[in-house]
């Protein structure tokens, strides 16, 4: 591969959407980044399904839910699901982050479109997989083994 | 909005300073960036306050405030002070980051300058407010409720 | 400094590999991040060292190693070792990735090129002296003290 020249006509701009794998690496990684913030609405919605909340201040939901009938409240400082959100999140920031940092590097290196969009293709893809075994399908290894 | 000239007149290089939207990203995201960097110090400060230290090497530190009189050593591996801290700075890096990182493609849009500036105030103040009544004004709960 | 000219004689393009200084904060963000990458795996190593498991699913490695004859399963919901390889993760996390972020605006400052070496070098070397201190030599501690 010729550095520099293989990958598109444009000579100057790489950091621009007339580039299409820049336009690429901004798609992906703000789908990407879109995901990983929907870890907090996730995790919110675990919080409010368990009854567990991190702050005192949040025992006004509490309440709110007992007058409400849905006396989801096993009180307890670590539960089970939520932590499972928040450590799905926290691996989103471990790896997520990265990647469209090392993205942004990665197309001043003007690589081939079409192999540009494969790595950003399948780290998406790999990412939503991840989200979906660690939060969903864990469930199959206690009905299975 | 005419896509690519509704916002300036700089035809090429919106990534540079001298298009005026990512110099203002540019400055409200170091700031924002700053105040995340500033929850080190501020975690750091509330361990000192609160004598609650992460790793037994930090006896250390102990040792020393309770020879220089100070014998706040409430030891015990949780803190609620200083966990909350820390939650600040782990939020802090769950959504400063995905803002400045979403925040570089917004630049390559080029919006017009008006409107991206809004959407970089309002974030940067909303972040401070978060971070006061987090920190601060929790306390006005226990007060009023 | 003569703002914007100081640095070199790249007029245009500051976003580019062809200006040296973005080059060289490419090379050293990317071993900074690596390096952050590589703390996963150290994690990894540290729990089949102790034994230590996050859920409940990884009780199949905990098998396979009963079987393998390397009965580390000193059962516990936290271990040290660990615990402190995901802290020197997340303090990565939250010193790296903003520096990266500002590298980048750095650099469309236009400064100049010693200087920024020099500043990208001394983060790389305290981030790995950081590390080492934290993972290996605390344990002089115990031994001096």
């Amino acid at each position: 591969m010729q550095y520099g020249e293989g990958g598109n006509a444009f000579g100057n701009g790489s950091y621009s959407f007339s580039n299409p794998v820049f336009a690429s690496l901004a798609g992906y990684s703000s789908m990407a980044l879109l995901k990983m913030l929907g870890m907090s609405t996730y995790t919110m919605i675990q919080r409010f399904c368990t009854g567990n909340f991190p702050t005192p201040e949040d025992d006004i939901y509490k309440k709110l839910m007992n007058k409400l009938g849905l006396s989801s409240s096993i009180i307890g400082n670590k539960n089970d699901k939520v932590e499972r959100a928040r450590n799905n999140h926290l691996n989103d920031l471990e790896n997520i982050i990265p990647f469209v940092l090392i993205g942004l590097f990665y197309v001043g290196t003007r690589p081939k479109f079409d192999r540009a969009l494969w790595h950003f293709q399948i780290f998406l893809i790999s990412r939503i997989l991840h989200t979906i075994a660690y939060q969903v399908f864990f469930l199959c290894y206690f009905v299975f083994v």
